[in-house]
């Protein structure tokens, strides 16, 4: 199956871009079209890498707009706990259906996501067409019951995940340092190693975690990781929003990378500082996330980009920092780099992972810059129009081949779990 | 000529909504059709007020991701004040036309602006059918022949005024402190106390500023202005991001307005720390502004909310600041307070300046929170379906009549302009 995107805005000129199975195949003007080739016309548009959200928690979703404006233990215990303790494996399948649907309204082709019931998400995964890396969330909380079980788990999913397309890739997700234990953590090091599996962690997000690390470890919280042994070129954390100098250099040195999610540090006020410059000054691979839909409510990587590039700056009163191309490269190329993937840019053997951006959007004119427009003028769902991955057309003209079960289905969940659709 | 919406959401019930001329009539489930009313179906839709962007510079839309990530000075040198200075007045009107549309596609329905050549961006509002109170920018720099120039075309731009339709009105623009002597500000007041119309004036924007007034003045702005005494109703500043107690104390005393930029404060790095919550607890009337293209790079007032939110919260580590509740009022009631319209809620009696949101976009979904959603999970350019206007309709199915040949007029502007279309 080939696909020939004619006459598209690529960089600065207009060419051709031609698919064959699910990569890129050439990029040059005026290509002959290969028989039963489907040809897209790109006149007033632009094809841009599909982009790659490296936190997320899909199928919560569901979750947005449920209780927003709150203290954060009121918002944990009153609403998003009591609702996750009636949440089914289906109402997982759904909710990561709503999100995948989201994600592809807005130009994302690949997400790196954590939650419960990885195999419904791999299953919605699956059927919308995206790209995934899913962890299991690994929550022993000090338990030795729980540990033991997420250690079966672990082993349990990696096998279940074959099942799944090469699109689809088993991470584990151990919480947090202050939710699972270190020897669990160790566990879950030793795992990765064997499997060649990423460690999704979240890391550093408040002040209260470090200070509790230091509490009970004495010791910052990369430091503490640092000691464990985990610190390697499987893990990615996110968040890292309190670590001092000597432990970027260690980020750095041990090859971890760092995901950025400024919608929910700002939103739960975890803290809004996200060293991006002091950390891409080291060579650490960062990645921009959205985080789920229960704190940061969208899923919209043009939107995550704003606010990074925006925050960036303004803490640090540095109109220079945080440019939109460095920030668009985090969202793109970065995010492939941490999965690594062959992915994030548009260029013949890269996987045919990519959107196609209507320029005729108010406010993607005049076109002076077409990633600073895409970073601080738009969102993904208004601008983006196509979506291919992996080779396949997922969405065309704005539309996703049934979003409208998708969304009636997530509305009829959402009546059980929350009272309102 | 009457327009009849069937089944629409409003607040927490489907109901319909009967507008005859330019007001909201009748708010009732199952009205009957008035003879030649025209039927709109609302159904999966909420009507919303439309937005009030009381801050902005709408012909700047033309500067869009011109001159990113730069520090001041060597953006303003380099990159607007050569172009302003190539601008004609036909520009003026191309760029308002293109920011006519782009308001439009997200949702505002009423904008404050302040640029040069007002008459041009008072023909385009006409023609897109906004409704808009427009500034002439006085900037004399202490030099007298512009002062008197500035002196006798505000009276003149006065009078020319009276040429539109009673959507367009017109206000005076003082640039800044700065930029405007004492004396001319003094003229302002008078002038505006005289014809009734408001003052738009850039207020405390940045630490520079301050410390710069209190060297010339020996007091901080806003003790500079009572001193003047230029503070009053008539007055609306914009940014005051740099005052203490004491002056948001004679802000609300003298019933001042005050308009918060989040994404030009942030992009610009004047300053991260606007006190919404202090001046909402003094009982300040607080809008919300985009600003202008040139530094915040969109129009979208649901993007603006967005961030006015997000910063709100974080800056002061209070995950219950700047509720979306608070910003979304200030987006809409707020501003329709500031310029004293009729406006801002959908009811009864109030002018139809409305807009129907689509609810099958997939950041809408689930709907826990309708106003929750606009400001945290979406764009107004992705969502809004229909804008209505003094009780026309502008916008429908998200096509506004004559976009094309909006838009391919902005492109060739900015083709000679920056070389770029």
């Amino acid at each position: 199956m080939s696909i020939l995107i004619k006459n598209v805005l690529h960089e600065d000129t207009i060419t051709d871009v031609l698919i064959e199975g699910n990569r890129i195949a050439r990029i040059a003007p005026n290509l002959p079209s290969p028989e039963g080739a489907e040809v897209i016309d790109g006149t007033d548009k632009a094809v841009i890498p599909g982009f790659i959200n490296t936190h997320t928690h899909a199928a919560m979703t569901l979750f947005r707009g449920y209780g927003d404006d709150l203290p954060l233990m009121e918002w944990l215990e009153d609403y998003i706990w009591p609702v996750e303790a009636k949440m089914t494996a289906h109402d997982v399948y759904v909710g990561a259906r709503l999100a995948c649907l989201e994600m592809l309204r807005s130009g994302t082709t690949c997400f790196l996501d954590m939650y419960m019931h990885p195999l419904e998400t791999a299953r919605a995964v699956e059927e919308l067409g995206l790209r995934a890396h899913l962890s299991y969330t690994l929550f022993d909380q000090g338990g030795a019951e729980r540990a033991a079980l997420d250690r079966k788990r672990s082993y349990e999913y990696y096998e279940a995940f074959k099942a799944f397309s090469d699109r689809i890739t088993f991470t584990l997700g151990p919480h947090a340092i202050y939710t699972v234990s270190g020897e669990q953590l160790q566990f879950c090091h030793k795992f990765a190693v064997e499997h060649n599996v990423k460690i999704n962690l979240h890391l550093a997000e408040t002040k209260g975690e470090v200070d509790e690390c230091v509490r009970q470890h004495g010791l910052t919280p990369v430091r503490y990781l640092e000691k464990l042994g985990i610190l390697s070129e499987h893990l990615i954390v996110a968040h890292v929003v309190w670590v001092d100098d000597e432990e970027m250099d260690l980020l750095a040195k041990h090859r971890v990378s760092v995901v950025h999610n400024p919608a929910s540090n700002m939103k739960l006020c975890s803290g809004y500082t996200f060293k991006y410059e002091e950390m891409k000054k080291r060579g650490i691979r960062l990645g921009i996330g959205t985080d789920g839909c229960s704190s940061s409510n969208n899923l919209d990587m043009v939107i995550a980009m704003k606010l990074a590039s925006l925050l960036g700056k303004a803490w640090r009163f540095s109109p220079t920092a945080t440019k939109a191309a460095d920030i668009y490269h985090s969202a793109t190329i970065g995010g492939a780099e941490i999965l690594e993937i062959p992915a994030g840019r548009i260029a013949e053997g890269m996987l045919a992972d990519l959107s196609l951006v209507d320029l005729n959007v108010p406010e993607l004119v005049p076109l002076n810059s077409l990633t600073s427009n895409l970073v601080y003028a738009t969102s993904g769902s208004s601008c983006i129009d196509t979506v291919i991955i992996d080779g396949v057309i997922r969405m065309r003209d704005r539309y996703v081949p049934g979003q409208e079960e998708i969304i009636a289905e997530a509305r009829e969940v959402a009546r059980r779990l929350f009272g309102h659709g």
